[in-house]
């Protein structure tokens, strides 16, 4: 049912649109009820509008902490029509049928790398929300409204229906109680950190709609995608779509895989193919041209219908090459530069994303897995090794194991081949030489399997790999994975370490003169 | 800084323990005020209380809707001490220090079935959270208690140290406004679905921690196990814990791909074993034991350490044939016998789980994955397919494709494939006889890869593929997997079909005198 509006509450932090918005209120002769600062700025502008003080009778005390809390407002508010219509009367109460709300900004306000505690407390807002969710509950008489963006279309009702539907009321109630559901998280995720709380009692987490999808990982799977309020740049999250079909849910989980696993190589343009969450080719050299080239030829079946993703801006040649040789669902890289965007302007159905240059791929963020019932929460895993890091009993790095120490070469190829690792799903065996996979070993319950697989690619994708260094994510539980790598050809190891049987294993590295490094880090990615 | 109490309002929906607490409070001479059905209750046991109304002067009214928005409630619980006396003085407002409110249990009122909306929306407290959230942004002069739980503690501070200090303060101020984000969060949710919105424009989401755990996926990780607010029985998040080692990240990721395959199968005793992340045996046989031995055979390298999880009660000699035969890390089922839990406890250090019985394994949830600055949101892959199930254009099902039609045994087989294929990393590519898994071919970025894994695993356990049924979680690109599953001696194949080169595959399995089955679903798992 439609329900006409005779007076509104306004009191709004961010006065964005509030001038225009209350003078067309006030010539659909609707009475306005005001409060401090926006009172003054309605006085500025010549909308007559009554202080809430005055209605009251109470005065604005301590700073603005006390303004609205009055049940002349609440009663206004919350009243039930038809029903509480005596009791109104007896305490002077007038109904109120509308409240504009918006909140003391306190996510921007702590977002101030100069917000102290005492500021931040101060910006938690007590009566808007109040008012905010007083309106919600008795959206059956009553419109609430707490973003700006909903003034045009609210007052468009106004005039078109002479009122508020009963639907309107309804999404904007609904839209109220996410908002403060929002705000209270956000104050107790601030709280929850001053007090060095990682992992509070309670998690509230909010995420804010992308765009849904057509299906999931699976057509009768429904699905949508979320960010995080401000996602960082250089995220898939963050990431603008250029031209091509409608993301999918599997492409931007692999998109999402590509671009991390390219961001942990900045030395040098890389490519990295991700195909069914594993990298199926990454490469690195000294143009995008080279890197794709390399990356391409790791597993080329696998890289049909594949993600591609860049750390440099995607040229026009590389673009050209991409498109001319092979099926691909996404590329996504820091930028395109407009030579290469005409280029695959030409494949219209190509997702093309910019996801804006990274200030580093090491931010710390939170990691989810789904369980029956439950989450499992953890720090996003940004641990790195360089070569300047040496191991010891407390802290991560290199340190070589065996009798022969690796080559420099080597030591490049080890390094990336472990960077390569920390991407691909565990067990997790990664052969590289002069900066390209040679093959990759992915997801296997028993790590000589992923090593048996890593030798059965390269053999069918025509690559050699003697001389080759290989990565694990963890540790050999056995003397016998080093065993068939000798045979295979590798001549560098590197891996965590950490085995009940080190010995054994740093034993069979020596007796086939390879060099093995331990680097005291895990990476798991299950 | 402790702050002494000298005036507490005291409002609780729950009011458990409540006069208990009052009493102490009153022997502490703290004055209380107090409303409606708690001043009722504390009168009945003799504890003063003021009316909140005889203190404002204002009736309580609209049947309860409006009873402490009053701002000589929110001056005394807001006023900044030695700031904002004067003005309290002036308007006959005096200091409230402590909080005691618990709100409507608006989550039970939802649970009960025959919850309407107008039932729904009348149990939104607003009087409630807003002076829970006035108080803890005050906490730095006023005490805020949400939880019967922390009654005693408050107690015994303030008999211990005349006051509540800083930290105490701090902490219930946190816990309060996770209280009131959780609370939004519930209205927000249970209006968004009465909107028949699945995915609403904010997504707020709560757990609640069940654990801390000693490190993550890998130990640079810091990680916490939450859970949903009342997890189902039969899921890891409900499971208790009879005896073992602390449960880490990956056990509890384990156990928990163990136990929602176990749960796909119910007509017969069922054996999966779980390792990093994938089934590496699954079997049903007569009884457990027989499940367990034919599940085991499948992979006993990977078994070891690996994860077991039971469709039905453990008996004692399945359980004595577990410890004797392999290390295992997790056992869980839906509940072990008390003989079985004796042959356990010989080995303390296995982790034993029961997590209850499950009345389907096919509830809807919602499953996340999360990508750098954002999250993947679906419904959880509930989708299954039974031997009544028929295959058309609008529903997934059963249709044969080839010539040859599957035999009872092989269809069987087709079923049970089908089942454990869901459950493998993508690509999968599953082989079974007689209600054991053959061969498992695991997350490979190209599906012929997992065709050849399954292969080489069957061979290197010593089983015999030929005659065996073959199942793939998505379609054959190309006839090539069909013709290599034929040289492997697979005689029926199911999968969801749908390639644009059906026709050649279906070619490719009639050359093979294959029973091939088409699903119409697929299963990918990344």
């Amino acid at each position: 049912m439609n329900k006409k509006v005779t007076r509104a509450l306004v009191s709004v932090s961010d006065k964005s649109g509030i001038v225009d918005f209350c003078r067309e209120l006030n010539q659909l002769g609707i009475e306005i009820l005001s409060t401090g600062g926006t009172a003054k700025t309605l006085a500025e502008h010549d909308i007559p509008a009554t202080e809430v003080s005055d209605y009251t009778g109470f005065p604005e005390m301590m700073d603005g902490r006390v303004k609205t809390l009055h049940p002349k407002v609440h009663g206004g508010i919350l009243a039930r029509r038809g029903i509480d219509d005596a009791v109104m009367a007896a305490n002077g109460i007038n109904a109120i049928d509308m409240v504009v709300v918006n909140l003391y900004p306190f996510e921007q306000t702590i977002a101030n790398p100069d917000c102290d505690l005492d500021t931040a407390i101060e910006n938690i807002d007590i009566g808007g929300p109040t008012m905010i969710r007083a309106a919600a509950k008795n959206h059956a008489d009553v419109a609430v409204i707490v973003d700006p963006a909903d003034y045009a279309s609210v007052i468009a009702e106004l005039k078109s229906s002479n009122g508020l539907s009963h639907q309107t009321r309804f999404n904007l109630a609904l839209k109220s109680f996410e908002h403060t559901a929002r705000y209270d998280t956000a104050i107790s995720a601030y709280l929850g950190n001053i007090n060095g709380v990682q992992f509070p009692e309670t998690l509230n987490l909010q995420f804010y709609r992308n765009q849904t999808m057509r299906y999931g990982e699976n057509p009768h799977q429904n699905a949508a995608f979320y960010r995080e309020k401000t996602p960082a740049n250089g995220t898939i999250a963050a990431a603008k779509q250029l031209q091509g079909k409608e993301l999918s849910y599997n492409n931007i989980a692999d998109a999402d895989a590509a671009l991390e696993c390219v961001k942990s190589f900045d030395d040098q343009p890389t490519c990295v193919i991700v195909k069914h969450a594993n990298p199926c080719g990454v490469a690195q050299a000294g143009n995008l041209l080279d890197a794709y080239d390399k990356a391409y030829a790791t597993d080329p079946t696998s890289a049909f219908g594949g993600i591609i993703a860049f750390n440099r801006e995607l040229d026009e040649a590389t673009a050209a090459e991409i498109v001319k040789r092979q099926f691909v669902e996404v590329i996504i890289a820091p930028s395109i530069s407009a030579a290469a965007q005409t280029v695959l302007a030409e494949k219209q159905n190509v997702r093309v994303l910019e996801c804006g240059g990274w200030s580093s791929d090491n931010q710390a963020a939170l990691d989810f897995k789904r369980v029956a019932g439950g989450l499992l929460v953890q720090d996003k895993d940004i641990g790195k090794i360089s070569a300047a890091d040496h191991f010891d009993k407390l802290r991560a790095g290199l340190k070589v194991v065996s009798k022969r120490v690796p080559t420099e070469q080597e030591m490049d190829d080890l390094l990336f081949a472990w960077k390569v690792a920390k991407f691909v799903k565990s067990n997790a065996i990664v052969y590289c030489k002069n900066g390209q996979t040679i093959g990759v070993g992915a997801g296997q319950m028993s790590r000589v399997y992923s090593a048996k697989i890593a030798g059965i690619k390269a053999a069918d994708a025509g690559l050699d790999v003697p001389g080759s260094a290989m990565a694990s994510d963890a540790f050999f539980p056995f003397r016998d994975g080093i065993d068939s790598a000798a045979e295979a050809g590798i001549t560098a190891v590197i891996q965590p370490g950490g085995s009940m049987r080190d010995n054994e294993v740093i034993a069979a590295a020596d007796e086939h003169n390879i060099a093995m490094v331990f680097t005291g880090m895990r990476h798991f990615r299950h």
